[in-house]
């Protein structure tokens, strides 16, 4: 039986030990974990292959055991990632703010590490090594906990990220694998809050709503996106249309991909058939409401769409498929009603010339992203120049949006006093 | 049976609106509230004195009923409080920061209101206008769940903030309160994660980990102090009796009050008995380790201080009386690895005229404030010029130590586009 209780322990003391590293200690560690990864590519790769075949045989399909291979060039993938994450700026020991008090004492409010991370994922073995390097740039000892379909090749990573750890000299447990694939392992490291500082799920919607349900320790939830596009009637239709099939398109699969098309009636029945006859080409279906599928139908001609009635649930899922729910909206105040009744607060973003309504629909909304004139699909990491994505959170407290190496950070307040006493 | 679900929606509908208030709006809704409690004191008081005469018959102690007990002087104070809060920056709306993206895209990250609070608190009435005043100046809508001691003070005082915000053509739901006494609607409370998206418990231990424990909707805990001293062998010894007396005496019932007092061997002989006298002066009782107790026997003809001997749980909890436990560590490194054995993260604070020991102290402990020469009793938004305090948190996400108004708010990205689509 795994004890989670040592786990926890051991993450505690390690995490004091990294707190104190300086940012080259933390690099010559990514730097040998890149390098071990390449030494140990040929154990990793056939773990890997073991994986992949039990997934077969037990009927996996064909995408998901995509996303389980590891191959050579996403090995050097990974490796690369980790050197890349020891060029990044190190967020922990600055000051955010530090001032002098009426009373003279020095007031600094300094960046540290959060200690430690509960990470909880499925399925791609890259979250590994993501999630162990980002944690170990900023100081985390993290505690892993993967899906079954790849346990040997953790087990594999994550031995390779130890042996790195304790050739330079630091503790193995700042990286530990929780290696029983019992479930109940996910309950009880949700309850470990005297050793586990935040808790992170990568996953589905079952995952989130377990860890949120479950969890003593502060969890951030997010990934799940219920994305709206509102074309308003003064929007360029024609720059809506690349913006649509962009954001529904690109990578159905993902969380910023957009689920819902809301259309002014007054560009509806020019806007519509065009941007289904650019969809078609995708062969992305159409769920749309009355008025939206009379539309649709009256103009069958025009396009090659797969037009079907929505139905009342349509518009409260998250499709990550291609599929798009289109709806009509009077004005931006009900395309801003429509989109706060459904969303999860993900991404939203209007396509309008409109300055009123393009101010109106940014300042009522409050979801971590929402754009003007722009696809969904810039709500990420990377294309925002956090230089890494840990999560993306959707809730309100700690981070929102995508999160980078700040946010695997918190702070502490340093007073500096000369025999301060409080009157 | 009170419906938390729709308590729950028309928040959030409120909600909706509160984040759309300019500060003029917001601040002209806090000196209606002022005047209000103002105008309506003879019934809020008369409230009062029914709570204040139920608690006497149910045996409440002076002290306990003293917290509960409004009087002209301390609601003219509420008043007062929220008319300076009114006069406090408004946090909501600017860009924490803006900058264009390498594609030309605007990307600007903004301060917004979280949503709906829930706060659930014990005993003092007072705090019902606190979190309310804070909650509006932030445009948060709450929902409150006082202790059920003062259930009509609670409920003249919303009464009064309702009327205000009516009064002003806010909806009155900005502020509700549970007003049904059931243990069972807190539990409901903490999972309405629907509508409600923080949660701060303002009590005891006990609370805090209902909290935890029930809560899907994200919690600050904090609150729990067991605050630390070490005084090292280069402190200035009489400087040293002033801090620990100010940390220990001033105000022990708080959170940031002393609970366990290090002293290093080299200036024990001569440190404790000075602090057990100042000490007796007020009456502390000292809880001492061996070697401490030794000590202080050996000298009790210096000191008339209580002293007896320390349990195993002695420095496992927090004291919030007239009681401080102390110990003797070999240096720094043995001070820092028992408080960070027995901390709750609250308060630190290291007395030395040692650079290096100092930094070490510092930079070693991970708790929300860390001081050096100074009293732990300093650790309060008031004394760091946050202006207001909403908790004090010891958690790592969001907000740590004193919670001001800024920690009310959450930010969202907000992308400026031109037709942009993603490569």
């Amino acid at each position: 039986m795994t004890d989670l209780t040592s786990l926890g322990q051991a993450a505690k003391a390690a995490s004091h030990q990294l707190a104190l590293l300086t940012t080259a200690q933390k690099n010559e560690a990514l730097l040998t974990i890149a390098a071990t990864l390449e030494a140990r590519a040929a154990t990793i790769l056939a773990e890997n292959a073991l994986d992949i075949a039990d997934g077969r045989t037990q009927g996996l399909s064909d995408a998901l055991l995509d996303r389980l291979l590891l191959t050579e060039q996403r090995l050097a993938a990974l490796a690369a990632d980790a050197r890349r994450i020891a060029t990044l700026p190190d967020p922990v020991g600055s000051d955010i703010e530090s001032r002098v008090l009426p009373n003279g004492m020095r007031l600094a409010r300094r960046r540290i590490p959060i200690g430690v991370l509960g990470v909880i994922y499925e399925a791609r073995p890259n979250v590994t090594i993501d999630i162990a390097t980002l944690c170990l740039k900023t100081g985390n000892a993290v505690i892993l906990r993967g899906g079954r379909e790849t346990l040997r090749s953790n087990l594999a990573l994550v031995a390779a990220i130890q042996t790195a750890l304790n050739q330079v000299g630091l503790p193995t447990a700042s990286v530990q694998y929780i290696d029983n694939p019992d479930r109940a392992l996910v309950t009880q490291l949700l309850k470990l809050d005297q050793y586990v500082d935040m808790i992170i799920p990568r996953g589905g919607a079952a995952l989130h709503r377990l860890c949120k349900e479950e969890s003593v320790i502060p969890v951030i939830t997010g990934g799940i996106g219920i994305c709206h596009i509102f074309v308003d009637e003064s929007a360029d239709l024609e720059r809506a249309v690349d913006i649509v099939e962009n954001s529904k398109v690109q990578r159905p699969s993902v969380c910023n991909a957009l689920d819902t098309l809301l259309v002014h009636p007054a560009v509806a029945e020019q806007f519509l058939p065009m941007v289904a006859t650019r969809l078609a080409q995708s062969g992305v279906e159409l769920r749309a409401t009355s008025e939206a599928f009379d539309l649709l139908q009256q103009h069958a001609d025009a396009h090659n769409a797969r037009v079907i009635p929505a139905t009342a649930t349509d518009f409260d899922q998250e499709w990550l498929s291609l599929i798009l729910g289109v709806h009509l909206v009077a004005n931006v105040s009900e395309a801003i009603a429509f989109i706060q009744a459904h969303t999860t607060e993900h991404t939203e973003s209007i396509l309008t010339n409109n300055w009123a309504r393009a101010a109106k629909f940014v300042n009522a909304l409050s979801s971590a992203a929402v754009f003007v004139n722009a696809s969904t699909r810039f709500n990420d990491g990377g294309q925002f120049g956090l230089g890494a994505e840990v999560a993306v959170s959707t809730q309100k407290l700690h981070a929102r949006g995508p999160m980078g190496l700040e946010e695997l950070t918190t702070y502490k307040w340093i007073g500096y006093g000369d025999g301060h006493v409080r009157d």
